[in-house]
């Protein structure tokens, strides 16, 4: 893999109705890479519309960004839904805003899970399961968290023919074994510049990071999740993008 | 047009979650267009499969039943919506349709919008238009009420190349302009067979109805709405489908 | 404990919108305690005021049954939400159906939570401790499950001054420990006429059940659960009503 | 009435889930009465405690701010609903804030219809019934909008002993019949500081307005609402807040 040719991604669309989260007008010119909520944690027609509007004019690549359906928890809350169930779930919202872009004569180019439901996947192969079923009836890439053994889901999504695109995290501090620190932890979230540019130029250089008890762990990714909740997080974007560039 | 080649279509997939409504596998094998709830007003994604499911075992063909967003309402509360945003809210259930419908490799082959949303477009233009422009998106036919000015709606149609399919109503009374009696009205909901199988032989032979007050007025129908309701309902479709077949 | 003063109570007020489920005319005369579902899992604010008033009209006690937030799953999903965010979903719930009770000059009289909600209860207990939090801010008591070891709930809800119902069920085969078979289990729910009766009378009479696989089981029970989904089980509610009185 | 006694009260609780709405933290120390949302078009049951424990904080009266049935629509789209519902639809959103309030001690001390039902309550006699009904079951009184002829209102309110309040704006300009410019009209919201003040200044110590067309109305008003959307915003509060106290 050439690593130069890593990807930003970014959630967005996250707005709903009259409430408003993120700043995708600032942070869209600085990705590659949107993921669009659908309507089941956040978004709605409208701010789905708006969004690919926004991406066509940075032409910036559409995906869908799938949940649960729980919007007053953000689909952050774990349910236990039938595979079979959830896959159609994920076809529902993915065929929406499918449809809302060939609307504008642009497209859906992958899909990746939300919330609760991305890291399920992650932990239950049987949901894994589910969702590339979902997926591959659009013919596109599932996008899902780069691990120390990428290969284990490869071979499921082999099956049913549906490429992956691995991500890693700018901010987010990581284990030994490769898998996020988490949230209850101290440290899980990189706080300083320094750190998180450092953790951008060590996956994109040399397809490593070092975890926060000093393991150096090799990720593969294709793409580098980053947030653009504020305004110091936007400066941190562009100097992201610039080290990808170079 | 040929009368023998009138259809009949069906509301169908409106049941929720845990809650049931309707004897869609009762009705399935007399008709031939199934309008499908797609989440807004009833249904979701997996009563839209099963329906789906139902519809290809019959060789029904599928037709997308979106409505104002009101589970609890059922779709049948008028809701105010900007004309853009009631677009966009279109595209997104029919859009959501369409996928499930290709997951199980068929299709949505025409739009018949629901409830209250349906009676807005007949009375308003702008309703009717934004209708018409989401229509457009999937190059498919809208199913509307056919009047006896079906020429307006028409010209306002072709402007977007949409084609348009009217559809008549076994068992409502009809005022003398053409209108369907409001349900408040005595009378408005015809209950005896006698009279619900000669309005279908009124409609398919003749191209006309006889109003609630006597009038004889022309109606230009390509399909014809029945409701599987109950038993009774049940049965009385069976004899719709053996006029339109003699 | 009187045996004979054990009560039967059963889930009500499950329709939602237009969409109908239970029998609550032909059931509510039989019954003592009536659990109205709170718009969570089930039921919206006209349901809820006609289920009131159908209770007020046979002079059965309310109770409110609330939920997790999910209508699609009928709160049968198990959701994670934190304690305290748990508490106030359930002071909400509660507090709309007392409000709507009080208008009509009666009140609720117990709480008993709703579907997986209530096997969580059961099974963690800092669920069980947010649920009688909510409950001790109306001074009445909570309606859970009869288990062989009814003292460890008890010893909670004490130190908020609680008072606990226990329920047992009349149609549902128990394991040896005291629990409910689980539905995936075959013969988990009793379907026979007679294994229902003789359940209902063993409870009642000698405070056991017998187990599905021969054990005899002590269940200290202040209430049985009945369901009334059908023309049958409505008969058989009847039924075990005699029982009770006799 | 003294007008030295006016008081101010401000939309709170606006928030949903993840999303945030308002200074709800920056306001409250200057208003002497918070309108808390219920869930219907905003707020949920955590956010409805927040905001119920920051009016404690600072001894601010607490009032239930009850919609239409529209989170997406934020309560601002017309919903044609049965009056009897809609009254049931008030209590199940008053009596759930009751009950937040009284878990802490505290109590709803009157309710302010929200967005298209207070618009639509105050051009429709039967709406404004079903409101009083459903406000009288709580013995507490109707904040309403001040008109040139409170008087009518009064009537039927007296028929359901339901005390009202009403109250003027501090930053929307009235027509010359006393009702407030539409907001597609130029002008019809006041931006200069000045002109704000004014209008608090003449409400408070005169008991009139002068109209967007030069006209001095008559507006006899218990409270001023004011918003709290932005800094800007807040300090004008504070300013509003002395020139009532002097």
């Amino acid at each position: 893999m050439n690593k130069s040719s890593i990807t930003l991604n970014c959630d967005m669309g996250e707005s709903f109705g009259q409430w408003k989260m993120g700043n995708d007008e600032q942070v869209m010119p600085y990705i590659d890479m949107t993921n669009i909520a659908c309507g089941f944690h956040a978004s709605d027609p409208h701010i789905m519309s708006k969004t690919i509007e926004l991406a066509i004019l940075h032409n910036v690549k559409i995906g869908a960004h799938p949940s649960y359906p729980d919007l007053q928890g953000f689909g952050r809350r774990s349910m236990h839904i039938e595979p079979m169930e959830l896959s159609e779930i994920l076809i529902y919202q993915i065929g929406a805003l499918k449809a809302l872009c060939e609307s504008k004569n642009t497209e859906v180019n992958y899909v990746k899970p939300h919330g609760a439901l991305y890291n399920d996947m992650m932990k239950n192969h049987q949901i894994f399961e589910a969702v590339v079923d979902a997926v591959s009836c659009f013919a596109i890439p599932l996008m899902m968290m780069a691990t120390m053994d990428n290969q284990r889901f490869l071979d499921i999504a082999d099956k049913y023919e549906v490429p992956l695109l691995f991500e890693a995290f700018a901010d987010r501090a990581y284990l030994g074994n490769g898998s996020l620190a988490p949230r209850s932890q101290s440290g899980a979230v990189l706080k300083h510049e320094d750190d998180i540019l450092g953790q951008v130029q060590q996956i994109s250089q040399y397809g490593k990071i070092t975890s926060i008890d000093g393991f150096v762990v090799p990720i593969e990714a294709d793409t580098i999740c980053v947030h653009g909740d504020n305004e110091d997080s936007i400066l941190l974007i562009e100097k992201i993008k610039q080290i990808l560039e170079n």
